[in-house]
């Protein structure tokens, strides 16, 4: 692997402080499956981060296992979940969620993020007995697109869901980018007051693996725990993930990490700009989509790794790029260095 | 957690060159879900292990979720498994197997193991449409109970499985503790050519999480890093499974640190035999179910952790010990002085 | 089929008065999938029938999608139902209920009834996050070894399950033959009050096909009809599960054709005790499980079907005989005549 | 129910024939779960009927029945289905595919239909780990909106699903309708030859209950019987649908009907298209979609019952009109006068 790769936000180890913390502990004994005194501990704090000492937390491995779990603890067989069309759920978790049993209804996107009137659509459309009853509304932030729900897209999206008996679950993979963005208006606190369950990345901001998933709605506490055993993601080991979010969350080292990620794609997004170009959406957190010519992409790809979207047009495409806690800044500079020179031979 | 525990042999962390080999590779880019160079390097290590370099090879998380992949990849529908009574699928893994649709069949097991007869007992009575199609027969080595099975065994019941288009399927969660147990006479090539598919248990032997599990047959290969996918166990940073399994394999550190596990365990046998009492079943790993009065246990149970098993009679009691990797001698002898103690002062 | 079959209680079509009202109501346009004025008649007779008008009846087309559609009504993933060994959902239905995800906890029956006892002990096992939790006890009536539940048996069933949070399931496959059984002091009223849903079976007593799936519990009727559609089960012209419903019940039919069958097989009993024959178990109902000799078996088969069902030893063995609403007096005679014949020349 | 219906075609009984068989044979005794000798008469009927003797057929109750069992056999947990988006999988039976565990993945319809342009996207994008295998083409004949596959279309669909290793899957729950169609130009032995797998409607075109699902791909005969038992779907009483489509096929009965109810649509199009109103989609089989004045379908709705599909704008919406085997002429010809009434009415 010899390019260097703005792929994704998880091609590195841990933050160092978090292989400290288990070196530092990997001699104590302590009970398994996540009984620990350490996850304990670590479910304290995020307690406290969110101001509910009465949520239940839970560590699990990975996001596919956070959402199929909190989906199955949240539907009856014949209910269903609605999502956008880019929704992860839909688009890169290989069938998890209709693999336990449950249907997912597509939305259109705005912007990567859902609107109340195609979730209104779904609703008049689903009824009767021969359609799933829609349940829940599942949302990500920041997006598979990278944008950001605003406050008042969050608090009409909780009022709707709950006059509407829908329950509302926000995939929070990459939380940590979404609530460090310029663009954010929300603390971790009121996003947790406006949802039934969510899950707080750790995989792709600085852990080595590990999502915590927190349930503020008491009708969706009960066995949990017991559905995360049967789905085969309760680790034996469950203190190696409680050590990861002790260490994330004891300081204020989750959010650093997230904003200094986010700073990164910044300082891309605008030498991207300045070169004259424009980007599929917005860019405000640390995935960024910009719309390139065919020939600078396959010339950028000669040293670097990224991930190509969509095409636009017979001579445009669109392409991701992820910056994390760990891209150094001597990286990104390189990097759009050699994008300046491509663009000016290109000009030529 | 002031008690010392011989409760499991999942109590501390891994061993230190599994830390030290993660906090060397953890700035470097490695491609995620598994794709990495270091995943490559431990899969053919652990080809050469077993001599077959055809065999696929994939690191998930844990126990429960190696078996419910395998167990999904092997069965239709309508096909179900055949487990002992006392198997991991059927006690431990709150229903898991079913959970994603298949039935389990009981058998009567003898010291833990599978037998032919029983099998053919289940054969002859699963026939027809009213009843699931036996499809594969599930086993553990070292087994819940502790035992371990010889060659002959194994091999009989390979041919028996191949005979009646049935796969064998390995739990190999403890197979380590077989294969270094004093009984044993099977290694790890020859265990792996008798099985369809097995894994090797990294959690219990070493490893902070992660289990290898190996598909010898050509017919069951294709698309299951996919179903891992669709299962939730496959992790962004598949990296930090593969150095675990790197390090365990690349010298003898697996088989090393199972055999010390072992010895730990038969040094607390033959003090407890020495004292007078019997075990459930004859003690060859690192679990061993010694039979002892109430009044010993309950004393025992003051300063030290470990499970009750089973009663006996309304004064006699099994309990299950559990030694490990980093189960220290003078922890063992500890024990053995307060167990000798506690046994004088009661027959006084 | 040259044989006379005493092997089941489905071997003919419907009573007469069933195929002339299909006749008599077949032109006349009704709603689809159970919407029709017939259902709605149906329904109100077997509610005032068990003098429940709050309770929700649905017809599906068989037992096995009566018990996997309510089953799954009633668990959550992680929970599970309890069953004697010889249930017909472990032995006779090819794993749907695990295909739909859940487990069955197999206990040893008294006579094919469950006892607390075995519950109790199945409760104090399943607990913690291993095991999945049990939710749903399962009992027939008359039971698959034609035996019924008295009185008390069945309200010291109830009890228990209400004080220890189990819902009660009866498949009520031939409960006529259990209410017309002379061992039985209970009536339809009576059993319904004691149960969360149960079902009253048609195929076995007289109908073309149909079983009537009655909910008591409050918290499971919610979109039960849903489910019944997911599961397959709602047939588009459900009339013709309501008129045969309607038919059966509108006076006493039901009773009178369960009756019968009972009144059949102890012609048959007697007959098969004078010879000196026992029975497996004490034969109450419709079905018989005499006691006979390997060679006098044989005999009867070449002009007889009926089940083999369990060797007792190497000389004898159990059948089954199943008498049913149409079993011909003129049959019983002349089997049992046979029957007298090949006793008294295996004497001689 | 006193409007006369145009909502479906399944609101009456059954073709008299059928009754008169059913009532002909009830009192013979056969052997329960299809294993009957009307059911095999009726398989080789049907065998002949498609000029192949090796494939495999089976009876169930409906088409929901038909589809999730035959999918389930088609598929590995980790594949999935392509359909158009007004699939009757998608809209109309509640989940059930989802619920056995297979994602459906909608691609946009051309008048009903599925174009293989849509199929290839699908292939494109749905590739690598994170995203279901595509396996099974699932379509209609005649669709959901009506229209049929003309022979080149089917051809084409089925050798590129041959070369692109996809089963094509064939509902066929109104295929009565599609062959006697005026616009169709295959046969029932093409039909059959082009697909894995297909079923014959029995519901929807004159049987009380009933559907034949037929198997053409030697792959996907195994067991099949036993995933039918599994699902529920298998009546103890077989033989019920064994000889309405013994009735239906031993001469050309099936045909006759379907015939029919599309003469009667097509009486109904004349006569709206005369009064000058377009449909949705070209109308060529027993269901018709015409575009009527909101004002003019509210009027008509006072006498008649039928289906609204969809707005068209503020004044006018489609609306479906549904004939059947059983549609009387007179019934016809009285609704267009009411209709002819209404439009002159609304025109002064």
């Amino acid at each position: 692997m010899k390019k260097y790769s703005f792929s994704n936000d998880y091609a590195e180890g841990a933050h160092r402080n978090i292989l400290d913390a288990i070196i530092k502990t990997n001699e104590i004994q302590e009970f398994g499956y996540g009984e620990d005194s350490i996850c304990k501990e670590a479910k304290n704090i995020l307690k406290k981060k969110i101001k509910n000492m009465d949520a239940d937390i839970h560590f699990v491995a990975g996001g596919t296992q956070a959402n199929l779990i909190s989906i199955s603890a949240m539907l009856h067989p014949w209910e269903s979940i609605i999502s956008v069309d880019t929704g992860h759920i839909i688009s890169n978790e290989a069938g998890a969620i209709e693999s336990v049993g449950y249907k997912i209804i597509e939305t259109k996107g705005h912007n990567g993020k859902i609107v109340i009137e195609e979730v209104e659509k779904v609703l008049k459309i689903n009824r009767g007995i021969h359609k799933t009853l829609p349940r829940v509304v599942f949302i990500s932030n920041s997006t598979e697109l990278g944008s950001v729900y605003k406050k008042e897209e969050l608090q009409i999206l909780s009022d709707f869901c709950k006059k509407n008996n829908l329950f509302l679950y926000l995939d929070g993979a990459r939380i940590g980018s979404a609530i460090t963005s310029d663009s954010n208006d929300l603390n971790l606190e009121e996003i947790s007051n406006m949802v039934d369950i969510f899950y707080i990345g750790g995989t792709k901001n600085g852990a080595l693996l590990g999502e915590a998933v927190i349930i503020n709605n008491e009708k969706l506490k009960n066995n949990f725990k017991l559905n995360i055993k049967q789905k085969g993601a309760l680790l034996a080991k469950g203190r190696i993930l409680g050590i990861q979010f002790r260490e994330l969350f004891k300081d204020n080292l989750f959010f650093d990490l997230a904003k200094y990620a986010n700073i990164m794609a910044s300082r891309m997004v605008n030498a991207i700009k300045k070169e004259g170009y424009n980007f599929y959406i917005e860019p405000v957190t640390n995935q960024i989509f910009p719309i390139l010519p065919n020939n600078i992409i396959e010339e950028m790809s000669r040293y670097y790794d990224f991930n190509f979207y969509k095409e636009v047009d017979k001579n445009n495409s669109v392409i991701r790029l992820v910056t994390s806690w760990n891209t150094k800044e001597e990286n990104v500079d390189e990097f759009l260095n050699y994008f300046r020179d491509i663009v000016n031979m290109k000009l030529k």
